[in-house]
């Protein structure tokens, strides 16, 4: 991408190069900006996540290889016992797995090969928060491997799940950020 | 239930009784009936599945342990690859299974403990038809297990799943039909 | 391979290509046979198969993309309780995926990314036979995935499972039969 | 049990009533020395575990409701490919769950319902060591629920997993130490 132009600005502008902050402070923010850039890339080209998820959805915080997210709890999430429902959950368990792709440097994401999903605890009702850790645990040319942890709002691990995840073909999509977020591979 | 009320005049007219066509069929036509009522009340009560599937989701043959189903893709279904989302077939894993443990007579049909999918294919793009074909594979006091297959326009197993489910409370359920699903049990 | 020599000569003797049996027949011989041929690799290779399985594991039947093979449950496959253990039935699940993978033609049969296993019923106790049928539900380039199920001496489900395999490298291996199993692809 | 018999001392003895150590402390040595108890009865009673684990696996610490063991890798854990075969890895997934409900005071540990494991690297070769940490995520009267991570001798994350259990019956064993090690319950 050409200098002065979209969110890569970051990386290649003169503040930059020459900050004095620490290099691992300006990867998060970067990590969370680019992150950021894919949800709403979620939100404005795909279907489901604008129909079920929309603004109830945040990013909270990211660095490459870790999304932090949240759910407002909704009516449209929810089952007949009025408690989110496991397969808002399960699409959080694939969008997350995603996002923590995207946080190692992918725009394109790829297609999920495996994906399951452990209900511990309810993950509440409407108005409750329901808090997400999800890591990309390993990040190769073909495959991608990330969990997912979700917290109720009691403090409880809600679910957990694992979404493997084939990235072959992410890899060659224009906007991706990989060298700057996955510097190391 | 009162003879003369509800879906289950079906079991308890005289009509049924006396009945000469094979008792198997009356099963199946008693099963269908059960799992569309409780496909209608998870469109009434539940936030999920009036927002993500609604009138697109539609049982076409149910018996005791058995029900198949089919989704008309529609842009809310879809990833940025506008083919079906993962999370929207996790979705129909969730909902599935339940379906499944209607057929055996449950109105209740608990909770998720375990669900997993593995993505084989594509399941089609908008306008296409996805195929579903889930069971109940074991039906104990506390825990259903359940498995699906999903087919796609070209017959090729788009997905399959598994989903383990606690029903030791949803026995309890005033509108069951265990009785008369599941009398072997 | 060279005509005459090694388990191809199925494949390329008069006898094979001049038969008056309907091809498919000899497709299921040749698929057996190779299977079988696998099954003894892992036996004399591996360490885990002769150390867990050995004799006591039997391929039974075998066609391009499945197999049937049977355990009788020894001492060392059992638990605590005597009864078969989930241990041995997902070393099966593992097992089962690589011929099933072989039973499509490869000699070589790649690392697992992903494997599920859902116990449904007890497996059997020692001097029971634990039968198995496992499908390679997709063979692709990269990725094979199968799907197996275990039945009990009482005809129950015992286990069902699934396995995601990566045989991007499987695909070099000088033993493969691919273009004879899976002469579609 | 009678003071003065077996490992149930720790917790009766004046010692251990009267000790100035940390609580904490007690609890971790009290559940390190019920968790090496139970997998002594595994080693002892079982018949899976001394085939193909015996004396090369080491649980190396335990507190409630955690338990970190290790592999010696041998000749009878690997597969083909010289490495250690996904099926040693899934019944670790197995044992290590039985060993995480142990460490909450369980000596009867359950069945399986749900076995997960997702392969990312290499686990590696004889003579390597193979890390586990084995944590009971949630500890119920009907369910208890694990996760696993394993660790290779490069640090990597080798595979991961899930373990749901079935423990309604496990509760009734008289060596059950679950007044002593989950004292919250």
């Amino acid at each position: 991408m050409t200098p002065g132009h979209g969110i890569w600005d970051l990386f290649t502008s003169s503040t930059f190069l020459s900050s004095s902050t620490p290099i691992k402070i300006n990867f998060k923010m970067a990590a969370l900006r680019f992150v950021k850039s894919v949800l709403l890339s979620f939100q404005k080209e795909s279907g489901l996540e604008p129909r079920l998820f929309g603004e109830n959805l945040r990013v909270t915080a990211a660095e490459p290889g870790r999304v932090d997210f949240e759910l407002d709890i909704k009516k449209e999430h929810t089952n007949r016992l009025d408690i989110i429902h496991g397969g808002a959950i399960a699409s959080m368990v694939d969008l997350g797995g995603s996002l923590a792709v995207a946080s190692k440097g992918l725009y394109a994401t790829g297609v999920s090969t495996d994906l399951n999903v452990t209900y511990l605890s309810s993950g509440g009702r409407v108005g409750d928060v329901l808090k997400a850790v999800v890591k990309c645990d390993k990040f190769g040319k073909t495959l991608a491997y990330t969990s997912i942890q979700f917290t109720n709002s009691k403090g409880e691990i809600a679910a957990r799940g694992s979404h493997t995840k084939y990235i072959a073909l992410a890899w060659k999509h224009p906007e991706n950020a990989v060298d700057q977020l996955s510097p190391q591979k």
